[in-house]
């Protein structure tokens, strides 16, 4: 136990938390906000071009998340290894944590995950990520500021070879009240292509996140998804987190009126 | 945040993992295990039978849960605080966290608490206690284990003056299946007078750890509620696990049954 004990403290692979003493109830949350595979794990035997394409992270979502956390005066809690390593919105028995392929692409170094190695990435990557995030939360509690549990992911534009028309996701866990107000506000006041759990849904398993962080705690909570084409480089994600800030403060407040209304 | 880190760090309310390379699918929990109030919170202002009292943990619960442990092959995990510092079974917004009133006693050190109090409390308990716990289960489902999850309470047979009559509750939170079994298997094997979400339900809360640990991976889970002049002194303690093992052992075969058949 004593050098598993040791292994989860290990803080390469604890999450980053910008802007900690932000005033705001929102949390943003980027699970998939880096690429980045430790050395341990060498290149898993994919090209350079595969470990920069997006089945290794969501390209443009931390900047995006990073210009949402200055507009909305928000923490921002991110992930500092590549989900081909292990997948921080899954759970350490779902095929996608330690993906052996991701949509086209095999991914050799997890072909064949023992258990010891299974274990020693959930120990090394996933459980200083959940516990992290947790403390931030739990913090936050602690202290009567009612988080808000924004999680901030991209898509690929062509999947399996078929393009996607959506360009923003709006995807809710079991409680769907931030979500179909964040959309509202998002049709309304955008001309983004705006849906409803789309391009997938929590029966997909990608809320697990918020499964885990807000649910229990009956925190509101929201996955957005942006597709990736929209934020190719800083000056779009920019714009994007511009776009969208007034959008998720105007379902936020949404959610204030209705709970004082209720 | 490094401040807070150190704290949240702080060896000493680490959970207590017994028989950690136990082989069998339980995982047994215990929040209320012990009645410790640590130096510096001093003596809350209760007198020492207040402090011996069920108001300051479950007595008899920990000794059941060995006896459980020992008879089913199971890990134990359970909680080296008083519930009247922090009760780990409640999230930090809960008012039964750091509860001012417990049944008919008034808790003076915990009249007045600061949020900087609160958050002291959650930062070196509840933070340690949901981690460690969540660690123990986490490795195990990496190995391929698939936990299931038992915590372990007493309850006191008087409550505001009135006489409780059930011996044994089983309680559930959103997936019922394993109480069900549970409760099936008490009243066909044992004397006990068992029933299902009493004396009270996850409708007041009582099912944190439930919610938390378990409901969002999935895992089968159960609280079970036992009326403490049942487990009054050690060999009544041993001769309750006895008793239970069995029929825990029922309830899990059943559901391990049902899965097979679904």
């Amino acid at each position: 136990m004593t050098q598993g004990r040791t292994r989860t403290m290990d803080a390469t692979f604890a999450p980053v938390v910008e802007n900690p003493r932000a005033g705001g109830r929102i949390v943003l949350v980027c699970e998939h906000a880096s690429n980045h595979i430790p050395a341990r794990w060498g290149d898993l035997g994919l090209s350079a071009e595969q470990r920069r394409a997006h089945i290794a992270w969501d390209p443009g979502a931390l900047a995006v998340a990073r210009g949402l956390a200055r507009q909305l005066d928000a923490v921002l809690v991110h992930a500092p290894v590549s989900r081909l390593v292990y997948d921080c919105n899954r759970a350490p028995d779902m095929a996608g944590a330690m993906p052996a392929r991701s949509e086209v692409h095999d991914i050799p170094g997890n072909a064949a995950i023992t258990g010891d190695e299974r274990l020693a990435r959930t120990e090394s990557v996933y459980l200083p990520w959940v516990h992290g995030l947790h403390a931030v939360i739990q913090r936050r509690i602690a202290l009567g500021q009612h988080p808000v549990i924004v999680t901030v992911h991209s898509f690929t534009p062509i999947y399996f070879g078929k393009p996607r028309r959506v360009e923003l996701g709006v995807i809710h866990d079991a409680d769907p009240a931030l979500a179909v107000a964040i959309l509202a506000a998002a049709q309304r006041h955008t001309r983004l292509n705006a849906e409803l759990n789309a391009p997938y849904s929590a029966l997909d398993d990608v809320t697990h996140t918020l499964r885990l962080q807000a649910t229990p705690y009956g925190l509101p909570n929201v996955m957005l998804e942006i597709r990736n084409d929209l934020i190719a480089d800083a000056s779009a994600c920019a714009a994007m987190a511009q776009t969208l800030a007034p959008v998720i403060n105007m379902g936020v407040v949404e959610i204030q009126r209705q709970a004082k209304a209720g």
